[in-house]
């Protein structure tokens, strides 16, 4: 993205205050503010590295010292979530091992040999395959992101908003990998649906035995039984050796450690889908089903709990996806929401993944709140939290894809800033 | 993939294949098939995993038991590489702590604080980066493969020809990630280059301090300069903290561990320039400079140690890449070369990284040889190893990209077949 794509933007006093920021030593940078409440860096290294032979070459790689992204783990008895990093990482794709967990009972210990998926109800020939026989289908792959339904709840109440949240606490169920598997479709065509199908269960192998009924547009639409990840197996905490995968629907429904596939006429109304997994609305009904996840967005640089040492220009940064395709704006306010500029949107643009939206902001070293609004190719835009609460009221559980905000104080202290546009 | 596509696919007779396998448990399948010459699988989880609490979340995630591919080191003193599975693995992304290395000195350990970048020569502004200036300008992400301009010599000598070779032994110099960094014009523009200039020298800051020219139209185009690897920070073993990034170029042109770019008017002709990556061609003259990797593919399965336990339906799949953009095509050959079919290839097709491609191949079970044969967005073609050998000698030793083939024995056994083409 070259500088002179952004009219007034003077190159000289940006390098000017980055050579002062390298020259002085004296100003937090972004990374040092992140580590300033981050684990201690190691000693600066003493020794020339042109002058000391270097570590020799290892069947594993590992990180750095001074690179050590981690989850966040959230605990409720047996269960459980561990949150992905936003703030700490780039780019798009998600670290395998750092891809968040959502489960009820633990993550089960499953040896793909003796794993079998049976496939039966209302089909022609009810099968059992092996993972061998998954495998030997026509292979895809297909890079999306999974977001738990209940992501984002910790910014939902009117008289609770958090200051000191970082984007991992608030938003953390979210990840993003390279998916390979086969469709769904091709196995339940090799079953043979019976006619009057319309709906599959979906049944885990964990403690919680999870099952979720997926209407049968999608298990025959873009589904996938996906046994790998980011190039390798799937991993345990993603559901090895083999999950479902509904590309741009609640993370819930894509059952993990996949055990069992029956085809139906109506939905099976599970313990999973009655007592969990329903939105309560404000007249008391429930919305039931709701397996889209809607357009989100959120910024991730700067964040809570980054302080920019100075003002001048800085990148805001961030990530935006929809489960209803492709992201195809992503705008930025840096007043509080009171005007809006579009972002850069990184390519490729890929439906139901996310995107890295990037934009330049010369910070007038005041105090200012900044936000952003995802536009997805349904024309659905990103709503503010106002228009969430008239619309399913302030008790829903689920589906928060609600503008997020982070205040950026006079003395570069970022905190959450939803609270003072309630 | 829709079966019904393929004409002539029983699908019947396939899923009777699969089901049988199910059944008797005799067929070494194609995962059973490469574990028999891999590491030794884990005992059967005898617990019923729905009756036990699953494993606890955690920080950093880890693979199953059963699934531990690994780099294959080779050393020769301190100069060494490790290569990458690709037989084990699937879609395009490869897991950054299988990325392959290549170094003459070892991995050097670098704080990323107090590393520096320096760049000078025709400049306006001579300037000292540390790694908070370089994040501070517009980031940038792309997905592409880096690989070894030595990759797969070991298939090139007509009388040596190997038999007992794995995709990870003959081309495992290759990997692919999503890189994020900063554009080196961007750097490059505020420094201001000055007339006249028209290479770079790029210097790295391990114990060889490799150094290499490189032609300012490409250090102007789409180099970068990236610190991230996969959405974290670039591992060490790839450059840690920031390494050239060259999309489509030779790797060892893509220094690593930065620490200094000379802008000059003419090569600087190093020693890693003039003793090491000049090919020498069959008049004795040698060809310098040969920055771009040519477009390549190779079939990943089948391949050798796998075996096939059956005649009928499989999958062909396989990587394809191109330094010249996208690929446009790849097709495979079932019959030793003598006829083609297009393969299908997995979307995005993205400049200048791989893709997957696959194509379902019904064995009649007796012995043949296959193929796969890339076509990219210039029109090049992958050569054969015959007209490479017009082309450049037999002794060249950079940029084997020719043809790869397999020979599938009648009992199933795949040994690379290249020894029975020449």
């Amino acid at each position: 993205m070259p500088n002179q794509d952004r009219s007034g933007l003077s190159r000289r006093a940006w390098l000017a205050a980055a050579a002062g920021t390298a020259a002085t030593g004296l100003a937090m940078t972004r990374l040092d503010a992140l580590k300033a409440t981050g684990p201690q860096e190691e000693a600066v290294q003493p020794q020339d590295p042109t002058r000391v032979p270097g570590r020799f070459v290892s069947e594993v790689g590992r990180r750095a010292p001074g690179e050590q992204p981690r989850r966040l783990l959230r605990t409720l008895a047996l269960s459980s979530s561990s949150r992905t990093p936003l703030q700490e990482l780039q780019g798009t794709i998600t670290p395998s091992d750092l891809h968040f967990e959502r489960h009820h009972a633990g993550v089960p210990e499953i040896a793909q040999e003796e794993h079998e998926l049976l496939v039966h109800g209302m089909v022609e020939r009810p099968t059992v395959f092996r993972m061998a026989d998954l495998r030997r289908y026509p292979q895809v792959s297909r890079i999306c992101f999974i977001e738990c339904s209940g992501n984002g709840g910790g910014a939902y109440s009117r008289g609770r908003m958090p200051v000191s949240i970082t984007p991992q606490q608030l938003d953390g169920l979210l990840s993003t990998s390279e998916w390979t598997g086969v469709m769904l479709s091709t196995i339940l065509r090799e079953v043979g649906v019976r006619p009057g199908a319309s709906w599959i269960l979906a049944e885990g192998r964990d403690a919680a035995v999870m099952a979720r009924s997926v209407p049968l547009d999608k298990a025959m639409g873009d589904a996938m039984l996906a046994y790998g990840q980011n190039g390798e197996a799937i991993r345990p905490e993603q559901g090895y050796p083999v999950r479902l995968l509904l590309p741009g629907w609640e993370g819930n429904a894509m059952v993990k450690w996949l055990r069992r596939i029956e085809v139906t006429d109506r939905p099976t109304m599970t313990r999973d889908e009655t007592s969990r997994y329903t939105d309560p609305l404000k007249d008391g009904t429930a919305r039931q089903f709701s397996f889209v996840m809607d357009a989100k967005s959120i910024i991730t640089f700067p964040s809570y709990p980054y302080v920019l040492p100075e003002r001048g220009w800085w990148e805001i940064e961030g990530l935006a996806w929809t489960g209803r395709g492709r992201i195809t704006r992503v705008e930025v306010s840096v007043d509080g929401g009171r005007t809006w500029a579009d972002a850069v949107l990184q390519p490729p643009v890929l439906s139901k993944s996310t995107v890295r939206f990037r934009h330049l902001w010369n910070w007038h070293g005041r105090e200012t709140i900044i936000l952003s609004r995802a536009t997805d190719e349904t024309g659905y835009v990103q709503p503010t939290v106002h228009q969430l609460w008239d619309a399913r009221g302030e008790r829903t559980a689920y589906h928060h894809n609600h503008q997020r905000a982070w205040k950026v104080a006079a003395d570069g202290v970022v905190t959450f800033g939803l609270g003072d546009l309630v």
